[in-house]
């Protein structure tokens, strides 16, 4: 077995060297050349190895061994070095450390894309291989990776079960959206059957897609769980280039058996309150880079979120407000029509200034299986909407009874044979039930305040674009 | 607002009611009747809600209102019960609720196909949205998101970031199997360029897959973040309609700068003994029934995991044991051949006794991106293997000298133009690092005992099935 390494017992964290309670005699650390710059005297290489924002100096001196190759090392070489850490004379560090060794492990030409300058974003998305390394997507990868494990803590703590709903499916009728086809047919020559493409020979036997959703399948599981949650991919075939859609993004769908739509709305608050919270405790120092050089006040927008009065409006109401702003919006403001973002920052922004649940929405604009509402006009509905970003979250109660659904799907054009195992949940035991959905991008926008989808997905997805 | 519940703060979950410390006057729960019966005095219904694996007994005594209703509600009707928990006379459980009101939120007539008797597998799977409730699904699924938890809590102790790596991917040589093809092309009329289809007019400009390895992106932020690991589904074209093989599935892939293949090793035994011992705590209630009506011996099996010190052995060593095993094996043992599951069960169970990892393997049965050894011949790979199993975690060092790289690439007949992204790793700041695979289901079926792949996934994916 190789042991060209083989010493990882021996090997600090820079998070934990640069949290170090005292000084330290001996030390070996590991990770990347952010910058090698020779002073008078001695040199310095900050040394990054993504465990947490900061780098750690290290300062070597002209008798080291190998000294002259270790200062030429490069921007993004990797390294390891064993020395002692000492007390930083620098600003802004309190730990420094003296090498004593130096060995190069992987070393980086003057062509490394990465070199110590401010490169654009969208220069950074063509290097998305790289950009990890860089100060921005470090932090926001952070986030993302501390935020996926509240998501799951918020959910034990609460008795949820997690389920992993079908990523491949053949349903064509989730409704939230166009969708990717997969298949294993030959595209040259597709099998036929009576002049149209014969999906039955397909892999599955059918048609079948990518899923824009769990939510259905969600259902089924809080029918047995009573309190369940998905985490995972879901996809838009959507021609969309903006900085708001990605092919494909990760969701958050709890559903809850029992619940009507205030104990919905409840959750959504809790949900969000927790994650925000969770940041702001878990990922500070990420959180300052963002709001020194991404968004001026993010911190302050964060801590208000987390000890904002959640209000709630009916869209009805929404909509007299809206009428009565006294000022002129791009899309016009009438009941019956889906409330536009412009709306929504107008009224979570200017109206309540806060987060702003709005419920009872229009049947009409609404999915087929949102609860209808008494009035017969609209279903129990929910949207959240926050400053500065309009909708966060979407969710609703659930129409239950059978007679009612089948009508809805009816209505809309949904043959009720081809979610046949969807009306069976409301056949045998049916119960009342809520649920909503977060895309997990959109909650790291808002927490990160980057401005475009792509900046805060690893490798993304959109139209034209399925590299690395 | 629609409340038609409305007391969710009153609802207490099944699994806290049987834990409770002592009599309750009131209490309220919520559930499905997994069976009715009429006593002589007095009926009782076994309420659960998936909270655990018990039922709750709810006494009914004739004097309540709408009693006959309640009792002809039929098995996996919905109900709410308020009542009086107190000590149960009856065997086997320690509290019963005495009814005082009963609410029947879902009826269910006498066709519901989950009636109360021993039901196969196999019809379970037809129908895969209502055997949640059937007792073996119900432990199932606790298990499956206990353990997901657990996998999420073991990396982050550990300082791991955690990576959504891509679903939809433009590379065809990521060299773990057959993939399913992405598009929004007309497969009845699709684009050609040249007499062929020119992908390049589909969505994402390119030919695109379901991703079948985190891996290869995974080094990447490795490269960025030192210790990462990715946790999402991932997808096998292959028409092999077995009980270990699914077109869907989730996989665990750590990767860690840094570190050899025994460091490797190493992270795979205190990751797998983590789990099992996490579900021996956790999932004590469940593990039981499968340990009664699944796998006899499988707590003894999961203790003695927990408890055993892993071996390790070559390759080459194992072919040695295995030609002296002085038994005939289905399949011939030679060097230079994999092992098959014969093999593999042998050597964990008859040879050792218990866990065992196989290294350095021939470099030709292996992946292109696997260490080459100074040997020549063999790549610092590994196989853990656990009795009854065999192979549940693969693993190796990888390749990080990028001349070395390239050559096994061409050699393999991948053009390492079409993955200059992953070259780029070992270009700039290059460094050892070492990963592995766990498929979760694998691991699912080893600590519950389920037998058929599809009996551990929520929703599974099948040739010719994507029901659901």
């Amino acid at each position: 077995m190789n042991n060209f390494i083989g010493r990882r017992q021996t090997r600090t964290r820079i998070k934990e060297a640069l949290a170090a309670e005292g000084a330290r005699d001996r030390i070996t650390v590991r990770g990347w050349a952010r910058t090698v710059r020779r002073g008078k005297e001695v040199a310095f290489i900050a040394l990054n190895d993504g465990s947490c924002f900061a780098s750690l100096q290290v300062v070597l001196s002209p008798e080291l061994e190998h000294y002259e190759a270790a200062v030429r090392c490069g921007t993004g070489a990797c390294l390891e070095v064993e020395g002692a850490l000492v007390a930083s004379p620098a600003a802004g560090q309190r730990w420094e450390v003296h090498a004593r060794q130096v060995r190069l492990l992987g070393s980086s030409d003057a062509d490394y894309p990465l070199q110590k300058k401010r490169h654009s974003f969208d220069f950074l998305r063509s290097i998305a291989h790289l950009r990890p390394r860089a100060n921005a997507f470090g932090a926001v990868f952070r986030v993302r990776s501390a935020l996926s494990f509240a998501i799951h803590n918020f959910f034990r703590e609460r008795g949820f079960l997690y389920v992993h709903t079908p990523i491949i499916t053949a349903n064509d009728c989730e409704g939230a959206g166009e969708m990717f086809r997969v298949t294993t047919l030959d595209a040259s020559a597709p099998p036929h059957s009576e002049g149209n493409i014969d999906w039955s020979q397909d892999f599955f036997g059918d048609r079948t897609g990518l899923t824009v959703s769990g939510q259905l399948q969600g259902e089924l599981f809080a029918s047995a769980f009573s309190d369940v949650y998905t985490f995972g991919p879901t996809f838009r075939a959507e021609n969309s280039n903006t900085s708001r859609h990605a092919a494909e993004f990760w969701m958050i769908e709890p559903e809850m058996a029992f619940a009507d739509l205030a104990e919905d709305c409840a959750l959504a608050e809790d949900f969000l309150r927790y994650l925000v919270t969770f940041a702001l405790q878990e990922c500070g120092e990420d959180l300052v880079f963002f709001n020194e050089r991404i968004e001026k006040g993010l911190l302050d927008k964060l801590e208000a979120l987390a000890a904002a009065e959640f209000q709630t409006m009916s869209y009805s109401e929404a909509v007299q407000r809206l009428e009565k702003a006294g000022r002129s919006f791009e899309f016009p403001v009438a009941w019956g029509a889906d409330l536009q973002s412009e709306h929504e920052r107008y009224l979570t922004e200017e109206v309540v200034g806060g987060p702003l649940f709005v419920t009872d929405y229009p049947t009409d604009i609404k999915a087929f299986y949102m609860r209808q509402n008494d009035d017969g006009k609209t279903v129990a509905a929910m949207d959240l909407l926050v400053p500065r970003v309009g909708e966060i979250i979407g969710g609703s109660q659930r129409e239950e009874r059978l007679d009612v659904l089948q009508g809805k799907m009816t209505a809309c054009g949904i043959d009720p044979q081809h979610l046949w195992w969807y009306l069976d949940s409301r056949r045998w035991g049916s119960c009342p039930h809520a649920g909503f959905g977060l895309g997990f991008e959109r909650l790291l926008m808002y927490v990160t305040g980057m401005e475009n989808i792509r900046d805060v997905i690893p490798f993304p997805r959109t139209p034209g674009n399925a590299r690395f």
